[in-house]
């Protein structure tokens, strides 16, 4: 595969990316030292601060969400790979306050050792944190193994649902609490439909023959399992929802949000035909879609296809989901 | 090249992508009879309505922008085909009003046949309008020969203005002023990596050797004449930029915008890349770039690529710019 993108130097690729990213949103967002991406209008230090981490290459993942309503601030990796833990170390001493950090991590092996090697090392010099871990993926492993589910984009409602507790004011542990609620009822599955290139070394992550999909491929191009023929939008949105409605349990009288994430290649125009025959799916088994998301959230460079996420809402999700935010991929008044 | 695409029965597509469109936004947008995409919450009937049509295929473009501060009605068409004269006058009857109807055309024969024959009968009704035509394609001819260059996503801007001016009560002869303001003052210009496939037809829309990139190209495929080796994004920014700085005469102290829109795979990473260069560009030219948007505004299904489209800012105009936006791919407070 000829990699088809519009780059500089792939060693100062991140650097110079960052700087475009900060450029497009100056008004929201800022580059703190160690490259770490900050708001430009801090929260007060007597709230919660909501902290997360990253590789590159996956925009506007993670650090598009950092704003008002949801992240103080992101650490974003090198293309693929997760800071190491210095400069994770330099985000929680950047954040440092008496009311605490939620530190978000995704389950990838990567992001978890630099989060555990800097909050061991941040415990030490007094600063309070509590980690949440996401590992939506249910194609990595059944509910009893959760440390074999990887994080895919059911981090973001994680993060929406904790960084609004925080902006209310909510203590540390409500923080951590609200954050783990929504994460214990959702779950997610991807679905690769062409692959793509690393834009630094120009391998090729996943490659799928004319024809056919992948489901359960991980948004580095970790394998699935799930390799089949091509098929519809609506036979797509029967195979994807019905192993997550199972995973969550849902049952008739639930209200769920459905978060359609575009990787890449895929359009628009195809998320809503495969949202219009979730919702089709859903009340025919008398469930509710409460609240719906369709867009290109964390991207796998130019794969084409999507990740499905369905998560259980109560009125406490409800209404921490509908609080105000300012992030730049998130604005909701 | 095979149709890697998520779709059910092609004929049913539209319909399909609608349908689906209003149900990730249903607290915003509804589908009117003719399948008119309209507001939920309509503007009073004393400020004047903004109306556009245009092809589907370019989502988010252009139902995306309906919502208060910019479109009060989008006639979507067939994949890449204008909808007919009727379909239009239906829109142009549901919008009537004494404050009267601006009505935004994108300069291609199709949607200017359509929108000219329902003008031509809405007038025979007693409705009120003025139509503003945009054509922002530098690619298609020079300054004297407007008719010849094509409207591309630089009608988005257009929108926006023309939209917020309505929201704040400007009269129809305002409301068309600062549209054919910003209109005149902008300039825009495409360039293609990849192909992309007719997702009802799975014909090829524009071939691009391995390597190779097209400076100019159409958002149908429409050849631009400008085949060229695949440069980095710092040289690509500048091939783009200067073009299009020269075409709208800008000049050191000038304030301009630069929007940079993705029209499928192209990822934000290098949309980033590319703002960076831009904006070194402008200030060794004393040139302010006062504001910028980037992502995914019109699409060219998974057409790898990008439109840049540069315009001069007035107070009045940034004013405008600024204003509240409620739409579903342009929320601004």
């Amino acid at each position: 595969m000829i990699m088809k993108k519009l780059i500089n130097n792939p060693d100062n690729l991140v650097q110079e990316l960052l700087e475009g990213f900060v450029l497009a949103n100056q008004q929201k967002v800022a580059l703190a030292p160690s490259n770490l991406v900050v708001r430009v209008c801090p929260k007060p230090a007597d709230k919660v601060a909501v902290v997360t981490l990253g590789g590159s290459g996956h925009e506007p993942a993670l650090s598009g969400y950092v704003g008002e309503g949801m992240l103080d601030i992101s650490v974003p990796g090198e293309i693929f790979a997760a800071p190491g833990p210095p400069r994770v170390l330099d985000a929680l001493r950047l954040a440092k306050r008496d009311a605490g950090i939620l530190f978000i991590v995704l389950n990838h092996a990567g992001d978890v050792l630099s989060a555990n090697v800097a909050a061991g090392l941040a415990a030490k010099e007094g600063i309070l944190l509590r980690r949440v871990l996401t590992h939506d993926d249910i194609s990595g492993g059944s509910r009893d193994t959760p440390e074999e589910r990887r994080g895919l984009a059911g981090c973001l409602p994680v993060i929406k649902i904790a960084g609004a507790a925080a902006e209310k004011g909510y203590s540390l542990d409500e923080c951590a609490r609200v954050a783990e609620k929504i994460e214990a009822g959702m779950a997610t599955l991807a679905v690769a439909i062409s692959g793509a290139t690393h834009p630094s070394t120009g391998e090729v992550i996943a490659e799928i023959a004319d024809g056919r999909m992948v489901v359960g491929m991980g948004q580095h191009g970790e394998a699935g399992g799930g390799e089949q023929a091509l098929a519809t939008a609506d036979k797509t949105a029967e195979i994807m929802l019905e192993p997550l409605l199972a995973d969550i349990e849902a049952q008739a009288g639930d209200e769920v949000f459905v978060m359609l994430n575009g990787t890449g290649a895929t359009t628009l125009m195809e998320l809503y035909l495969i949202l219009r025959r979730v919702k089709q799916i859903l009340e025919a088994r008398q469930i509710t879609l409460t609240r719906s998301l369709v867009g290109e959230f964390l991207t796998v460079q130019e794969m084409a296809g999507f990740q499905m996420c369905v998560g259980r809402l109560d009125e406490e999700l409800k209404s921490l989901w509908d609080a105000p935010s300012n992030a730049p991929v998130w604005v909701s008044k």
